[in-house]
């Protein structure tokens, strides 16, 4: 069987899974203090350029988007995001449910215009009436987006200034941050995320773990953040779950490797469709693909094939997204192109 | 390294793991829709006698009992809980984030008296003044309790039959339920306790995997229940990470199997304590032994061997924990009497 | 000193005002089971034409929407609004803080379209990742809108229809109902609104009480809609205040009148602000009324006036809100006359 | 008709009523930026001896504890509460339903005691554990209690020592301060209580008030702490309401009036107990007095008067709680003679 219906049908890279295997039975404390969780942390503050950073592992994206914002908001700010940012439209609710109300921004490609922006932050902050509405606290961007676009280092530079300015705090979603990272234009890295960022997070189940998140504060977490982490249900009994998974993810480069895999194989897939006269809906450089298709096309694809339902964008047509992923292979390929 | 520190100090049980590695590179849907996780689901429900039951996974035994109550709750309600139950100390206000306050019952070496729980509930429903109070709408036991006792098939079924006399749910906390159907005397399994529950989890974490708790409704799941675990950051794209380990604790007994191995180990670990003439402060018959140490031969001890700070009982000594798990070994077992 | 700037600058309707000075030393039962409170359902009941009605007394806008859409509201649902709604832009996020997302519809005139609502509902509740997403549970409308529009009893009915062909409940805030039912041309009236909402609130804040809003369940209320109320810190002890001062209201067709009154002034308030060349950013048949001045007018005007400001349509002008009540006077209007 | 129910059985007391006549048609900005407001602020600065305290009003008791003491706590705190603490047993879980789990101490006669309170707080920070706790943040005393007990100079003193020890603040539930004020032999007042703790409130609705509570942050508010009242649901458009009255209660000795009223109308009601040979459960010096009734007798006077059911020591005995209040005329004394 194959699948290009998202990025995380398979288990964990085999290196991963590796390591699982030779660490299991070293006793260690748990909640995050084993061996395995501070050497992981080393190697992302190493990959980050960022001694001082404060890692934490969470269990998935939407639990790590929820908490990470709550704790980075007072209570009477919300958070600024693209009308299609994932907190905004695939996560049930799950940031109000810890009190973020989000801003909603135009989308351009999945991405919020640095311009756009500013003039909402000004807006809201200028405006006379300002003591009963939601205070813009923090900026959510996803990189690569839902659309599997890349900003710049130009943009994020700018987003960062206008957070800055504006006294908001950045985070990035990093879910799918491998492929974008292995991107092949991009200017985007680690250190300048970094940098950049107040809180981010790399994200591991769709780049190659069984789960797990590593949330970055690269100056300073917020005060308790492991009470509040235990607080809503996301503190793992058995941290070294994460912590091993991610030491070895960011050994011997091979989170990059992952990123390229899935890349490389987008490109493949990429011509694929086009050999077939399939239309993309959207050009992304990560391994997310959007393709258009008739109705009655898709209904036929995806008896044979799971790929994923995106939209309807007339009643006549369906966007569907390929994803690929560390575990797509040539045999992957070469069984899409038998079927279109 | 050896440690008796907690249960959840290894990675999996081999054969867990063993599975893991097996199905790795099987695509397979998320969310809980793989045929690993619908496989341990068959295998569950025939444990429990309980074709009918609705099971869920998470990840987590604070994350489980926070969602599961909340679910359980109408937001008139609240749950009644032993003063020492987990979910009142040990959660960090988790279940109260989510809306449920708790009615603290005294307790009794862990566990709560059926007869107080019957005289608060009574009292509590004919209250002039209820309007303004918390309804008792659910009662939580652990069992094993936080003091490794356990509850017999005598006291459940009253206490089962007091939840439906008054209208409350009952939810057992199973963290460490291998242990306790393990025991050597109990008359408890899990087809009683499904019969007699309207939720309770088995525990995973504590028990033989590297995550993971199964959710049982023994009759039905609120509504839209998986939309709840996704509002709460609770649904795991690989639910296949679960779905893979239950499906392996659940073949060929290895379930009973780890429950069998803690206690064992814990017996022979009482006998090592009373050789060396540390009293116990509680028996149990279980995988948790809870033995009274002078405060100077605590902190000696815990600079050779990592143990469980419990309590203070008074100023001069200390409640320390041993636990036992399925990854206790001899050799374990034989360090401890050279150390003590 | 006069005041344009709402509809809250004064105290209560003076015959509000006698009915609690009459009645102030009749000791009655607390959280609204007095004989004011009752008398004042029987009322509105009949106003309503809706026996059957239950209806409780909330202190304000904000905490009624807030605490009416978490009772309607499933835990796995959300609520539609228009984005210019009072809920989304000027609650500092309450409805979020008790668990309702809000599902933004675009605004035209402060109402929603009911194509786009039909659109929006069917396309949400069609889309595959609809686990993933907030359901659309109930739909918020305003009558009269903050723009002072008002709905046709044609678009009412539509709406209402739309609704129960999706399982959405219809929630109407009427924060300043008075202002509504008494205008010129509407077709709206009370039993109108009760037979086609699922629950409403009667604006008593901002139509002649010193504080209190009537919400009505024309058919049932939530269960245990006392304790809801309670836990949300919105039961007061003296429910007579909210009582005696709705049973002034509805006495005598006092409401109407009051509403008829904000009416009248907006009239010749709007013919003062044409007299004086100043063009109205939207038409509108009830008490609010919205103007375009230059900012350096607008500046000059607030030195002299209190006004309301509303937006920046662009960078050199100001929307401000002219509000009128019933305690807008003649005097009011000569002296607005006067200043601009 | 006459009532010993509780003290909010009437309106308003007659002053008051009185000032808000007065005051009703002058216009004024919303949500408490009037000039009564800052008047009655100005006033209770004045009363507590604090130039620098920042007060806000909001409408009731429940309310008021529920948004002060979850503006007080950080997200990992809790409060520590006596066991019959009003926020504990009768506000129907509000302040969880903030965040705020309860950390309950034993009561005597409705206090905490100074000892236990240290070493509930010394224990929970020394807990191996407290990451998995939840930390006491706050500590929650009524002055009076709930029993109708009175701390004295001496107690406070050291519980805001203790407080202060161990980083958490002190919150004062003054919902019937003016009878605590007024009390014969008490040697607190507010200077006291504005020197010793973070926020307390001054009770209007069972003090003379039609609705209202001041709230006191003697040196500093949380910040932001409007946009929390309003995110809450607990700010008034017509703040007018609340400042009004406080204006007049503060205003030449009237709260202090309203309490020796009240005091004094339940020594005479003492009286007339002992008379008719009824013995009280406690002697308190303020408000509310608690008689023992056998159920039979209990049965018979509630159908002639109002009286507040209060517990059931044993099975045969009823607690009533009788309470008066500014509105206790002589008439209602000599009525309970007579009926008793």
């Amino acid at each position: 069987m194959i699948t290009f219906e998202n990025d995380y049908s398979c288990g964990a890279h085999p290196a991963v899974l590796k390591r699982l295997c030779e660490t299991n039975l070293i006793p260690q404390p748990g909640y995050g203090f084993d061996c395995f969780t501070e050497s992981a942390r080393a190697r992302i503050r190493a990959a980050c350029g960022c001694p001082e950073a404060e890692i934490y592992f969470l269990t998935g994206g939407t639990q790590t988007n929820a908490v990470v914002l709550a704790s980075l908001l007072k209570p009477w700010e919300g958070v600024i995001a693209a009308q299609t940012g994932h907190i905004h439209v695939h996560e049930a609710g799950a940031p109000e449910a810890l009190g973020a109300k989000i801003l909603a921004l135009p989308e351009h490609a999945g991405k919020i215009d640095p311009d756009e922006l500013r003039a909402l932050a000004a807006a809201l902050l200028a405006d006379e009436n300002v003591e009963h509405m939601v205070y813009p606290g923090a900026v959510y961007i996803s990189h690569p987006t839902e659309w599997g676009t890349l900003y710049t280092r130009e943009e994020l530079t700018e987003i960062s200034g206008i957070c800055r300015e504006f006294g908001m705090r950045l985070y990035l979603d990093g879910a799918r941050l491998a492929y974008g990272l292995a991107a092949r234009d991009t200017d985007v890295d680690l250190p300048l995320i970094a940098a950049l960022c107040d809180a981010f997070y790399i994200g591991g189940t769709k780049c190659g773990a069984l789960c797990g998140e590593a949330v970055v504060f690269p100056r300073q977490a917020p005060a308790h953040f492991i009470n509040f982490i235990k607080k809503h249900g996301a503190l793992m009994a058995k941290g070294r779950l994460c912590g091993v998974q991610f030491d070895a993810l960011f050994t011997d480069g091979l989170y990059l490797a992952i990123g390229r895999r899935g890349v490389e194989t987008a490109e493949r897939l990429k011509t694929i469709l086009a050999k077939h006269a399939i239309p993309c809906f959207m050009d992304t450089p990560t391994n997310q693909q959007f393709a258009i298709l008739e109705n009655a096309r898709y209904q036929a694809l995806r008896e044979k094939l799971p790929v994923g339902f995106w939209s309807n964008p007339d009643p006549e047509h369906t966007v569907v997204r390929f994803a690929t992923a560390w575990y797509t292979t040539d045999e992957y390929l070469e069984e899409l192109d038998r079927i279109l």
